[in-house]
């Protein structure tokens, strides 16, 4: 089987890899489809490279199908059609103690830390592993993970039916946020300044408009007739994108913060005060996530066909890398580790 | 009757003043003391002067005794000893239909947009009154309103027995939200830098330190074997609280914004996603903590004969304003109004 190898200087190498037999309470993976996640772009351009022991295998949004499995594994055999959550914690820890073992003091996640799915045989934790349905393809199964990470942000934000939620930035974090919200049963206005993220975002069915344009916060007030939004969520990661975020929702209105902001930004904690608006930060996911996001995916009410704007093989992971930098041409690149 | 005149320029002139006849749903009061709050310093020294019409009487932390009564007013009749919740609220906006209404879109703060409590006789409407019971001296009584901030902020940050709380700012506020949280069985660390106002946090039973001299978030995990606090506090509106109430809280972690930030400062977003901190603002307050503040004052759990550092005669109102300038040597002054 091969794998590619990142070896740092934005450079992989695709090559043989001798697979690693599954230990107690391990599984091994025949990896089908792996995404490419913005947080893999990041390693590619040198981010968090304390982290990696180079050569890396990177990858965590993937689908396969399982190939061997370990001793003590039960409910799984060879032949399941599964995913994989990609946390590792050490259920140890005062996080893990509370329950909140999905942001372990101590967490290792799955692809950064340790080795990813961007090989043909993938080895991991059954704790890991989530069961794929039948009548979910591996193609959309890749897309698990991204939808578990909208799930989990939907629900920190307490989104209900009929409310009025405004997403900033429309990258594929953003998009899912606001497609599974609108599967919530509420109105979405999303904000975005790329023009063919906006396009795009318009083509899955949602109302998006570029801030730069449009002045957004006026017609937040008309949507919801001077009251504000219920719910915001910033995915932008972006100094614009913080101070928007806070003059949007109503009073008690809420903000999701999903984006990953590198340096503290300027914050107006006046507006927190005076409108009594909450503000909940969102990583990651926990199984219950997975589960809903399986469900969706499987539903067919998500449009993913349409998200998932490449699909490539093994050999063409630095290509699709590149294609990734520019930000605006591609949403979702899937690479085919199974050939 | 007299009342204290503010005329802008920093200047009060105390005089005579004709009282307002209390009209339908109106009663007028027998003004007995009336706190000095932070606010009324800013308005003295020339903050949110758009508001106010000269020359305006200050005041909104009183108590006294219910002089007469207007037509249709039930439940309240003369001699009833009170307090009152100075808000009046629009009933229409979209924040009084949600059920909001202490945070009206169109709210009047009684004492800033409309005459306020430093005057013999005050006429007030009927919904803002709160019965004082015989065991709450009108001294006391006069404390109620900022008890009350206290117990709203305490109660936005869901505070439980047993649980880690860090107050940043040890003002009159900061000190009664330590109090409150304390009387529910919190565990408290107060942070300040004001040499008199850590001696009197300790005086009133409060563990306090100074984070200039101590490494405040090593404190706090040492504390709580290395999970973090439940709950912050931030009281102190300035840039290093700001800078420090992120460091504090454990994963899932709760911080309070009470004090008023007059700009946008920076906040460590991604603290939010890391450990999903919760933040939330609160503003004055609601009924039911009304009815808790004078619960809370009227059990004598709360030290308030030592937050009450002076009381003085109408006429010294300015001297009163002067002593609070320098932040330091004062907690809670008192005007008498009565004589």
């Amino acid at each position: 089987m091969r794998a590619a190898f990142f070896e740092g200087n934005q450079t992989f190498r695709v090559g043989p890899c001798v697979p690693i037999p599954p230990g107690p309470g391990q599984v091994q993976i025949r990896v089908e489809f792996c995404g490419i996640c913005g947080t893999d772009l990041h390693l590619f351009h040198g981010a968090m490279a304390h982290r990696l022991t180079l050569p890396h295998v990177m990858g965590h949004e993937m689908s396969g199908v399982i190939a061997s499995v370990g001793e003590n594994v039960e409910g799984y055999r060879p032949g399941d059609r599964v995913t994989v959550r990609p946390l590792d914690p050490c259920g140890k820890c005062p996080a893990c103690q509370r329950g909140h073992s999905h942001i372990c003091h101590n967490l290792k996640f799955i692809g950064i830390d340790t080795p990813g799915a961007l090989q043909g045989l993938w080895t991991v934790p059954v704790h890991t592993l989530h069961r794929l349905p039948g009548s979910l393809t591996l193609r959309h199964g890749a897309m698990v993970e991204p939808i578990a990470v909208a799930c989990h942000d939907v629900r920190i934000g307490e989104v209900q039916a009929g409310e009025n939620a405004v997403i900033i930035g429309a990258g594929p974090i953003g998009v899912l946020i606001a497609l599974v919200a609108q599967a919530r049963g509420a109105h979405v206005l999303m904000a975005e300044v790329n023009a063919f993220r906006i396009q795009l975002a318009r083509e899955l069915g949602i109302t998006a408009v570029n801030p730069r344009e449009t002045d957004l916060a006026a017609q937040v007030n008309e949507r919801t007739h001077g009251a504000g939004a219920d719910v915001v969520f910033e995915v932008s990661g972006s100094a614009a994108g913080s101070e928007m975020m806070t003059k949007l929702p109503r009073t008690r209105g809420r903000i999701v913060v999903v984006a990953i902001f590198a340096e503290p930004v300027k914050v107006d904690l006046f507006r927190f005060f005076w409108r009594e608006l909450r503000l909940a930060g969102a990583r990651v996911y926990e199984p219950e996530d997975f589960e809903k996001a399986i469900q969706l995916a499987a539903s067919g009410q998500l449009p993913l066909d349409k998200l998932i704007t490449n699909v490539m093989p093994l050999d063409q992971l630095e290509a699709g890398m590149r294609q990734m930098e520019g930000g605006g041409e591609v949403m979702k690149i899937l690479i085919s580790c199974g050939n």
